[in-house]
């Protein structure tokens, strides 16, 4: 991970606005084995390792149902990425690429989203196969697989 | 749109803890067709009306690159919607379903994310098909669609 002050040749950032008044709820957190961005894979897979999904209080609740799905879209929070590149360098090699043409965890908003197979519910926790992030990472939102033919699951 | 006050029969809505300490960066603008939740498709469809997408500064360079990308994820917040809802009723039928098992756009986090079809770029400006949301939503972020097969497209 690329920590604040760190850039690779011919990166380039710009100051950064104040945020909005809207502030992210955390509404839980992501176990997964991988504790340091050299570890972490660059895309999940479904027959990756099993992960946790610990959803926190009041939203646990809010998880009745989620069971019908086969494959839900998670959204996270990279806590660890920098917000500041508007072009970056993935190859390290001096070559740089416009951030909205990549799909690096540095952003303006840091939002990852993967989707998982969910293998089993229990109360608050959700076993997974198909994360990518670390161990951790605080976690945002849980939606269905977008489905155009079951009613109910609009957006 | 429900309105912070509005609830259906059955519906459980929670006290919203305090948000982290983390603030979104409105990047930009969608200009969409639709001006009421009443009009807005549920859905975005290839087929639908062409959208635009401005882009603000100090953005416009993290463009460079995306015309490459044939479809491009498009993630939003649903500024109108609701946050603390955990059971909810999308067929105002007093039969409620939890947050999570829907993509309803009333989640602790409302941020939305559609898949569309890049149509061209003009500056700081992008000609989209299928987006669903209503005119003037904040934009969050711009994602190439993902493939595991383009090298610099790891996540």
């Amino acid at each position: 991970m690329v920590s604040a002050g760190d850039m690779r040749p011919n990166e380039v950032a710009v100051q950064l606005p104040e945020a909005s008044a809207v502030g992210l709820l955390f509404i839980g957190v992501i176990r997964t084995p991988w504790t340091s961005p050299r570890d972490c894979p660059h895309a999940g897979r479904e027959d990756g390792p099993v992960c946790r999904i610990e959803v926190s209080e009041p939203w646990v609740p809010a998880l009745d149902g989620i069971e019908e799905s086969e494959r839900i879209e998670v959204l996270y929070w990279l806590h660890q990425a920098r917000r500041d590149l508007v072009r970056q360098s993935p190859g390290k090699d001096g070559k740089t690429h416009g951030t909205f043409g990549l799909r690096s965890p540095i952003r303006p908003n840091p939002i990852g989203i993967s989707l998982v197979r969910l293998l089993a519910r229990e109360g608050s926790t959700l076993s997974v196969r198909g994360l990518d992030c670390l161990d951790g990472t605080p976690l945002l939102d849980l939606k269905p697989e977008r489905c155009p033919f079951t009613p109910g699951h609009e957006i």
